[in-house]
């Protein structure tokens, strides 16, 4: 006892915006972590592509190291904070070596994650090392431990929220704005507040790896990414917003998880698509890069957890919390369960998904045109809950939208199948569910 | 590693419907806590003052141990939950003896932590053992876990939120309805939603309870329960809730603590009193018997918590939570940092702080009413930044309602000092402090 408590030694691996944050972050705030986790926490290796960037912190405390592969194989090291990113590749390269070489890892990079998290798990749990990833989902937002622990009480029936910052900041300045998608995209490119190269945020591919990685701790299933009905939010314009807004809903990109019994069992269902969402429920406030989680518990009810999705601050306020833990001895399974006793959950079929959706045609400006999506609609047996045809728009289509009554959401997607090819219509219908009690 | 994980030997100590609800939680759940635990949670000791009682579960499973106090103290109990209530007495006796014999303790008790957290906190880092009280504080949701693990990372700037369930229903429903406070209460009572003696709540003490034990965790510093400056929702009127609705707030009962740096360094802050909370706050969507915890943290940002906050399946997911934690081995400081390292911080003077205010006064309908008010407001340097006088109220009093602008909250009370005994005035100026970004 009387001898000091020796620190947690750390590696970064990636000196992004994230990187630099965490090392400000263990800077400024180095004295209540250490009293927080029993123990100082040093960074003492660091590492990226560029030695000579200037990254805005003081990098002369640290020792240099090329290769970010080995760097878990050094003995100045006993976890590696994995900041490269890509599902593959080096990032991967430096997350087996390091579990391999018995250290624990702490990564933000849910597409690897997503795609190799099982693996990872599978090679820490047999190495008896933490592999940790708060940071890859939801950004500051400790959603992983609320629901590895804070929930682990509950059977969860449903996880779902707004889980890409990107698309909801867009989403609210269409709706504070009544601008359309393609110039409020462009701006917020230019303001850095989207990639250069946007699609895999504004194509929900951000909100599907982060999503699978949810469901599988939220349900103690397999993680499946590609299993994920994934939609984005570049069709949306902003009559659609005005017009959910007269209905009573804002738009929000949903991500979306539950496990529906079928016919042989349980299954897993895993949407990320926009949803209409009720301005009664709680995400239909979240507004701006805001993420924003909902677990529904069996015996908790529904937990809401929100907070910064992005962002360095944010993202090493996640990165440090989990060297915490691991500074205090916290060793447990990365997906709640043993990687063995996960269940591989078939997919759900969605034909007899219930639910109500509010569906927008765009069409030509001539008779017997409604009569047609109408009749569509009926021979799918859609019944129609609400009906509004706006006037022309700038490109000289008509607008038509409906809200449909509660019904299989397969007879929507039947209806639109329909009418799939039909000339009076000037882009295939937007379909957007909405979201559900 | 062949012989199968040992159970977590759990003891009830209170059997109502907390108590009732942790039984069928672990019934209901025990296949997936065993495999998130690690090990089987097993209920094996239950005691209460009535044991025949009707509670609605089955407790013939169960050994029955009259004297609460001693359960920790028996070979079959590895963990004693006390969930009997009361600051002292029973409760407390139980928590020393549970801790002195070595066993862990998990507790739902807000007034006993508040007043005996440290002493017991203490006891139980020298034993060894985990003291865990996540059900403590705003029911079901893991805001614990969130602020001491969470947002481990982070110096705390504020921690504040909507800590009494009763509280908020009542006021959302007086909101909803335009009826008046002692209207909606006697209905509440009525209905089961708030005690018949329901002084504990409405008066803020409930609130402050927890107010303090977050206070302590957020900041590392000593459970001040009896520095919480506390005030009720007993004063409010339909007529304010109205009013605040015109100027685009709601009113809210916020418990908050921060540490705002004195003349002679950092001090605590802790208030639990009704709020005008602007529209665009989260907390402003927080309706009915939700509680919600706002934590705003140097490198995170604003993390919020939302969940059910009372009732008998979110408290019991709350105290099974606690008990999986235990059952995996985490015996970490109760208030994140050893109790001998917890700051006794000053309390904090509100002489300098800063702030908008609505203060609503009951005048008398005759001349010179409102030049009096005024004048104390402007002798005492306060900066009116609207004012409204509404039309006689049923009693035959005038409401003159207004919002000031920022500037000192001393410089507020001491205009109602200035006012005090005024016969002008058919009660006292009733202040509401506006929540601030």
């Amino acid at each position: 006892m009387s001898e000091p408590p020796k620190p947690l030694r750390v590696a970064l691996a990636g000196l992004g915006t994230v990187g630099a944050g965490v090392i400000r972050l263990v800077e400024a705030n180095a004295a209540l972590i250490a009293r927080r986790a029993g123990r100082p926490i040093r960074i003492t290796v660091v590492g990226a592509r560029d030695r000579n960037k200037d990254r805005g912190v003081d990098l002369s405390p640290y020792t240099w190291e090329d290769d970010m592969v080995i760097m878990g194989e050094r003995d100045d090291v006993d976890v590696v904070v994995e900041l490269v990113g890509g599902s593959d590749g080096p990032a991967l390269a430096c997350a087996r070596t390091t579990i391999e070489a018995g250290k624990a890892l702490v990564t933000a990079n849910k597409a690897m994650i997503a795609h190799h998290g099982l693996e990872l798990a599978g090679k820490a749990e047999a190495a008896k090392v933490a592999l940790k990833f708060e940071a890859a989902v939801a950004g500051g937002i400790p959603v992983i431990k609320g629901l590895r622990e804070g929930a682990a009480a509950n059977a969860i029936e449903r996880v779902y929220g707004i889980l890409n910052g990107t698309c909801n900041y867009i989403l609210t300045v269409m709706e504070d704005t009544g601008r359309d998608f393609a110039d409020v995209l462009a701006e917020a490119q230019a303001k850095g507040y989207a990639e250069a190269d946007p699609a895999f945020d504004i194509e929900g591919t951000d909100a599907a790896h982060k999503l699978s990685i949810l469901a599988a701790i939220a349900f103690g299933s397999n993680i499946d990414f590609a299993g994920v009905d994934t939609a984005g939010i570049t069709r949306l314009r902003a009559a659609d917003i005005a017009q959910a807004d007269a209905l009573g809903y804002v738009i929000r990109l949903i991500g979306m998880a539950e496990t529906p019994v079928g016919e042989t069992g349980q299954t897993l269902f895993q949407r990320v698509q926009p949803h209409l969402v009720p301005f009664d429920h709680p995400l239909a406030h979240v507004d701006g890069a805001t993420n924003a989680v909902v677990a529904e518990g069996n015996f908790s009810g529904r937990l809401l957890f929100q907070g910064a999705g992005a962002g360095d601050g944010p993202t090493a306020s996640a990165v440090v919390a989990d060297l915490i833990d691991i500074a205090r001895g916290e060793i447990a399974a990365p997906f709640s369960v043993p990687v063995g006793e996960l269940e591989a959950l078939p997919r759900a079929s969605s034909a007899n998904r219930m639910g109500r959706s509010y569906v927008r045609f765009m069409v030509t400006d001539r008779p017997g045109v409604l009569a047609e999506i109408t009749a569509a609609l009926r021979d799918a047996g859609v019944s129609i809950e609400s009906l509004i045809q706006k006037g022309r728009s700038a490109d000289g289509a008509v607008m038509v939208a409906m809200v449909t009554h509660e019904g299989p959401e397969s007879a929507v997607h039947e209806a639109v199948r329909l009418l799939a090819g039909s000339a009076s219509l000037t882009e295939p219908p937007l379909v957007i569910h909405i979201l559900g009690e």
